[in-house]
C-alpha cells in the first residue's frame, strides 16, 4: 500500500520515515513476485534496495545522477521513478528492459550491461557538471564484483586527481556473480571484519598523527564521524589515492544511508561510501544460492524451484560435460573463466579438476593475457566466456594471443542472439571482431554431438582457436552428420542443387527447416554446414558454385565483417559468377524479447529466410 | 671492454662486482651511440640498464623468465643475451626488433609492445610452472605508467592468492611516456618521499602490532630486513591484497637489486619489488626532456637534437593545430587522452584549453567510457588515440559510446602501417572493429587540408564518430579538391573512365601515382577519395559502375572486414556486374621496417598497385 502511492520519481520522498522498512519489504515482495513471473535478475535487486531508496531520498532526481555498474540492479530505481507497471512485459520484446535505458526514463542517465563502466561514466559525468559550473550530485553504485574490473580501478585511479564532489557507492555483497576473488575482495573483507579493523585503527591514527597530512585526514574523519551514525575508518589504499572513504555501513538500514549519502555530499572531492549488504536479501532460496538467483528464469515462489525446468541439455551443459571429459584425456588442459563459473559450465570442471581451474574475477582482459601466459608455459588453456563479454579483451586476443599464435580455446557461449538481457548481451559481433584477427581460427558447431566434436579438435589443435554456440537448448537433429573436424573444412549436409545454403552453427538448424519451406515451393536446395567461419572453405564455395544458381549464406552475427562477406570475398576473388544472398543481422544493435520472436523481426527465422531466398530467386 | 666479453646469456656472471657501474657505463654509452643512429626507445632504456643487469645477475636464464611489460625498456636484456650485434639493425626490416620477441631468443618468454600485459602473462607462466611442479622464477618487469592500466591491477589482484613464488618488479621513474598521472601515481609518491613514509613507519608497525596478521608481516619484514641492504615498508595496500611489499629500492645500485632479488625468491607467494629509477638516467638531454626521448628518431649524441629534424608538418601536427582552433569555436569540445599528450599532438591543447584536457594515464578503457560519460553530460569530447591502442577499448566504444550513440569524435593517429615499431603497433585493424559497430561512422582524409575540414565536420556532428590518419608528414597534394565533408559523401577526384579507383584516406596519395602509371601503360582512370568508410557512398559506387569496367579499392587495413569487403557487399546488393580488385594488408600481423619498404613488400606500394590492375585486366 505505500507502493501505491509512488507514481513518479521523489514520490518517496513522501514517506514517512518510520514506514521505510515496510516499503522496503513491499518492494521486495513486487520484486520476487514479478520476477517468478517473466524472469530476470533477482538476487542482486533485492540486495540494493534500502541502497536505492536511501538515494532517492537523498538526492534530487533526476537533476542529480545515478549511474548503476552493470545496471542489473537498478529494478528498486526502476519502481521509484515511476516504471512499476514495467515490470509486467520485464525483457519481454518492446517491453520494459532490465538495466538501464535513456530512452526509457529521465532518471536513466548512462546505459549500462557490462560491467566497471560506472566510475569512468560518473566521471565524465562529473566534469561535465563542474564544466558548466553546477552542483548537482553524481554517484556510481558499483557492486565489489565489478570492482574486480580493471578499468573501475582505472577510473577510481583518475576520480582521485578530483576538487569537487563525486560519489561512489561501492555496494558490497561479498559476491561477483558467483563469489568474488582476490586481492581486492581479500582487501575489502579485512575491513568489513570489524574486529580486525578496530584492532588497527588506533595504532593508525596513532601513525597518521604523525604527519601533516595525516592531521588533515584524522580531522576530516572526526568531523565527519560527529555528523553520521556510521563508522569511518582510514580505508588506507583509498584514503592514499585521495579518495575519502566513509564506512562500512549497513546497506540495509535506509536512515544510515541517506546519513552518509548526505555527509559525501559535503565533501570537496571524491568520496567512496562502502555499504554492506545482502545479495538476495528476503527471500530465503535467493539467500542461500545466490549464484542460481542471480539471474533467473520463471520460478515458483514458495519453492524457488523453475517452473520450466529444462528437460533438454543446453550447450553450456554439452561444453560442460564434455570439456571435464577432455581434462582427463589431456593433463595439460586449464579452464578460465572470469566470474562466470556456473554461467559457462565450468562448475563441475572445478569441482573435478579444482587445481586446473581459474576464476580470475569480472576481468576479461586479464583471463585472455593470463591464458596467453598458460599457453606460452605449456598449458592447453580453455576460455569459456559470454561472447559479449570477450569483446572486453579483443586487444589482448590480438595482442597477446594470436600475435605469438599461442594455443588458446576460446569457449564462445551466448553467441549470437540471447534475449532477454538485450542490446549489451547480444553475442552478434565475434564474428567480425575475432575474424579479423590474424592466425585466428573459428568454428560453430552445428548441433550438441558437433560442440563435442569441435572442442576435441581445440583441445588438439596448436594455435588459438575459438568456438561459438548458442544460448539455449542445443540442437540435437543432424545426429547422423558428424563428419570428422578437419580445419578450414565444411560439411555437405545434402545436395540437391538449385540453392546453395551455407549455414553457420546455429543457423544449420534454422536452414533445416528452411529447405522444408522450399520444397514445398518446389526449389530444391542443398545444405552446407560451414563450421568454420575462419579459415573459410573455398573449395567448397567453388564446389557448390558449379550447380547451385543462387548460393545463401546464413549466420546469427551483423553482416559487415561476418561469414557472408567473406564468401563474397572469395567469390569475388575466383571469379564467380552466381548469385549470392548474404543473410545477417543488420547493422543494429539489437534490443530484448524472446529470441523468436527478435529472429522473426530481423527476418532470421525460416519463414523470414525463405522469403528473402524466393525474392532473390525473383518468385 | 667489458661489454665485448659479453657474447651469450649469462656472460655478465663472469664479472666482477666491483666492474658493475663500469659494464653499466659501457651499456649506456652502446646504446646513447646506437640508438641516436637507428632512432628508438633510448629513455626507457637507459632507465633500466642497472635494474636489467640485476635480473640477470640473480636469475638464471632462460630456465628463469622475465616478461618486460611493454618491452621498449628491453634492449639491455637484448645486449645482455647475446644480441648487441643486432643493433646496427634495430627496428630495421628484418632486423631486430625494438621489442621483446619469442622468436629471436629463448630468453625472450612473451611477446609484448602494448602496455599492462606483463602480471597477466607472468602469472600465466607461474601456474605452467606450477603444474609442472617446477621452481623457476618468474618475474614480470613494469613501469609505474603501465600500473595505471587497469589490466595490471586485475592481475595483481588474482596474483594475490597465490601460493608460490612470482616476482613483480615496478620499475618507478614516476613517469608514463610523460608525467603519471593519478592517485596510484601519489600513493607511490608517498611511499617515495622517504620522509613521509619514515614518519608513517613506527605507528604502522604499532598498528600491525595490534593484530596476530599484523606481527606475522612484521616478522616477514624484520626476516628480510636483516639480510637486505634495503628499505622494507609495509606497503599497506600490496600487504593487504596480500602481497609482500619490498622497497623503495635504489634501481640503479645493481647490488642492492641483486640481493632484493634473491630476497623476493625466497618469499612463498607473490612479492612487489619497488624500484626507483631515472628515465634516461645518464644521457642528460633524455633527463630533461623524458617525453621526447622516450622514443626518438635518429639524434646528435652531442647536443641531443634530430638529426633529420621535420621540414613539413605530418600530420599529427595538423590534427594539433586544428584542435585548438576548433576548441575556441566549440566551448563545449574536450580532449581525452591516455598518457600521450605529446604523442597524439594534445600537447598545445593542453596548454591553451588546461581545464578542458584530460590525460587519463594509460587507460584507454577508462578514457573511452569517461568521455561516453563527459558527452552524455552535454561535452563534446575529442578522444586523441593511437589505432593499435584504440583496440583495448573495443567494448567501450560498443557498449558505451555507439549503444547510446554519443557523439564522442575519436581522433585515431597512427593509423595503417607505422613503421618501426612493427608488430605490435601497427594501426591496420581499425577500418574492421569500427565499422562492425552500429551507429559508429568512419572517415578518413587524404590530405592535411581534409584532415582540418574532418575534425570540423566532426566537432559539428551529433554522434559517434573516427576519423583515422596515419603516421608520419601529411600529404598536402591535392590542394585544389577541397568539396565540403558531406557525411556519407566521397569525392572525385577525376574522372576518365576505364579503371575506377576507390582510395581511402592516405591512400589517395598513392592513387595519384598509380594513376601516373596506369597513364604510361596507355589506361585511363578515374580517382575516388573515399572519406567514409561507414557510411560508404553507394550512389559514388553506382555512379563509377555505370563507366568503369573495373573498380579498384585500395586501403591500409587489413581485408577482412574492411573497405573493400564493404563495396563488395554493395556491388552485391546491387546486382553490379563490374569487376572488382579489393587491394588491402593480408591476414597477417606486418613486422617493423620503413612504411615505403612494407608498402613494397606487402604490394601496397604504386607499383605493386599498378601491377595487380594490369593482372586484373589481363595484362
Amino acid at each position: 500500500m505505500y507502493l501505491e502511492t509512488i507514481k513518479e520519481v521523489n514520490d518517496i520522498k513522501k514517506i514517512d520515515p518510520k514506514d521505510y522498512p515496510a516499503l522496503a519489504q513491499e518492494i521486495r515482495d513486487f520484486l520476487i513476485q514479478k520476477i517468478s513471473v517473466t524472469g530476470g535478475h533477482l538476487g542482486s535487486n533485492l540486495g540494493a534496495v534500502e541502497l536505492t531508496m536511501a538515494l532517492h531520498l537523498a538526492l534530487d532526481l533526476p537533476q542529480d545522477k545515478i549511474i548503476w555498474d552493470v545496471g542489473h540492479q537498478a529494478y528498486t530505481h526502476k519502481i521509484l521513478t515511476g516504471r512499476k507497471d514495467g515490470f509486467d512485459a520485464l525483457r519481454q520484446y518492446h517491453g520494459m528492459s532490465g538495466f538501464p535505458k535513456r530512452k526509457e526514463s529521465c532518471c536513466d542517465c548512462f546505459d549500462t550491461g557490462h560491467s566497471s563502466t560506472s566510475i569512468s561514466a560518473g566521471l565524465g559525468l562529473v566534469m561535465a557538471r563542474d564544466h558548466r559550473g553546477e552542483k548537482q550530485t553524481i554517484v556510481s553504485v558499483i557492486g565489489d564484483g565489478s570492482l574486480t574490473g580493471g578499468m573501475a580501478y582505472e577510473a577510481l585511479n583518475n576520480a582521485s586527481k578530483l576538487e569537487t564532489n563525486f560519489i561512489v557507492v561501492l555496494n558490497d555483497n561479498n559476491m561477483s556473480i558467483s563469489e568474488n576473488v582476490g586481492g581486492v575482495n581479500k582487501y575489502l573483507n579485512n575491513i568489513r571484519t570489524a574486529d580486525g579493523y578496530l584492532d588497527l585503527k588506533e595504532g593508525i591514527y596513532n601513525a597518521l598523527l604523525g604527519s601533516a597530512k595525516g592531521n588533515q585526514v584524522i580531522r576530516g574523519i572526526r568531523r565527519l564521524k560527529s555528523s553520521l551514525k556510521t563508522l569511518v575508518i582510514p580505508g588506507m589504499f583509498f584514503e592514499d589515492m585521495g579518495i575519502t572513504y566513509l564506512g562500512p555501513v549497513d546497506g540495509h538500514d535506509v536512515q544510515a544511508m541517506v546519513d552518509v549519502i548526505h555527509a559525501a555530499q559535503r565533501v570537496e572531492g571524491p568520496v567512496l561510501i562502502h555499504a554492506i549488504t545482502k545479495k538476495g536479501k528476503g527471500f530465503l532460496p535467493a539467500e542461500k544460492h545466490p549464484a542460481r538467483f542471480h539471474g533467473t528464469e520463471p520460478f515458483d515462489v514458495e519453492t524457488g524451484k523453475l517452473l520450466h525446468p529444462k528437460t533438454e541439455p543446453c550447450y553450456t551443459d554439452v561444453f560442460s560435460s564434455v570439456i571435464c571429459s577432455l581434462a582427463e584425456k589431456h593433463p595439460s588442459l586449464v579452464a578460465v573463466t572470469a566470474a562466470m563459473p556456473d554461467g559457462t559450465g565450468l562448475k563441475r570442471f572445478r569441482t573435478q579438476f579444482p587445481d586446473r581451474f581459474f576464476d580470475v574475477g569480472i576481468a576479461e582482459e586479464h583471463a585472455v593475457t593470463f591464458a596467453a601466459g598458460l599457453a606460452a608455459g605449456g598449458m592447453k588453456p580453455v576460455v569459456a566466456v559470454y561472447s559479449s563479454f570477450l569483446q572486453r579483451a579483443y586487444d589482448q586476443i590480438l595482442h597477446d594471443v594470436c600475435l605469438q599464435n599461442l594455443p588458446v580455446v576460446f569457449a564462445i557461449d551466448r553467441a549470437g542472439l540471447v534475449g532477454s538481457d538485450g542490446e549489451t548481451h547480444q553475442g552478434i559481433f565475434d564474428l567480425t571482431y575475432l575474424s579479423g584477427i590474424p592466425n585466428m581460427h573459428l568454428c560453430a558447431p552445428k548441433n550438441k554431438w558437433e560442440l563435442a566434436d569441435m572442442l576435441q579438435f581445440a583441445a588438439e589443435f596448436d594455435g588459438p582457436i575459438a568456438i561459438r554456440y548458442p544460448r539455449g537448448i542445443a540442437y540435437s537433429g543432424l545426429e547422423e552428420h558428424r563428419e570428422p573436424i578437419v580445419l578450414g573444412k565444411s560439411e555437405w549436409i545434402c545436395r540437391e542443387g538449385g540453392v546453395a545454403i551455407f549455414a553457420v552453427g546455429s543457423m544449420v538448424e534454422e536452414a533445416v527447416k528452411v529447405r522444408e519451406l522450399l520444397k514445398e515451393q518446389g526449389i530444391s536446395s542443398s545444405l552446407i554446414n560451414v563450421r568454420f567461419v575462419k579459415p573459410i572453405d573455398e573449395e567448397a564455395l567453388l564446389d557448390a558454385a558449379k550447380d547451385h544458381s543462387l548460393i545463401v549464406t546464413l549466420e546469427e552475427n551483423v553482416a559487415c565483417g561476418g561469414f557472408g562477406e567473406k564468401i563474397l570475398e572469395a567469390a569475388n576473388a575466383h571469379g564467380l559468377k552466381n548469385q549470392i544472398l548474404p543473410i545477417a543481422l543488420p547493422d543494429a544493435y539489437v534490443e530484448h524479447g524472446k529470441v523468436e520472436i527478435l529472429k522473426e523481426q530481423l527476418g532470421l527465422d525460416p519463414k523470414g529466410i525463405c522469403r528473402r531466398i524466393l525474392e532473390a530467386l525473383g518468385k
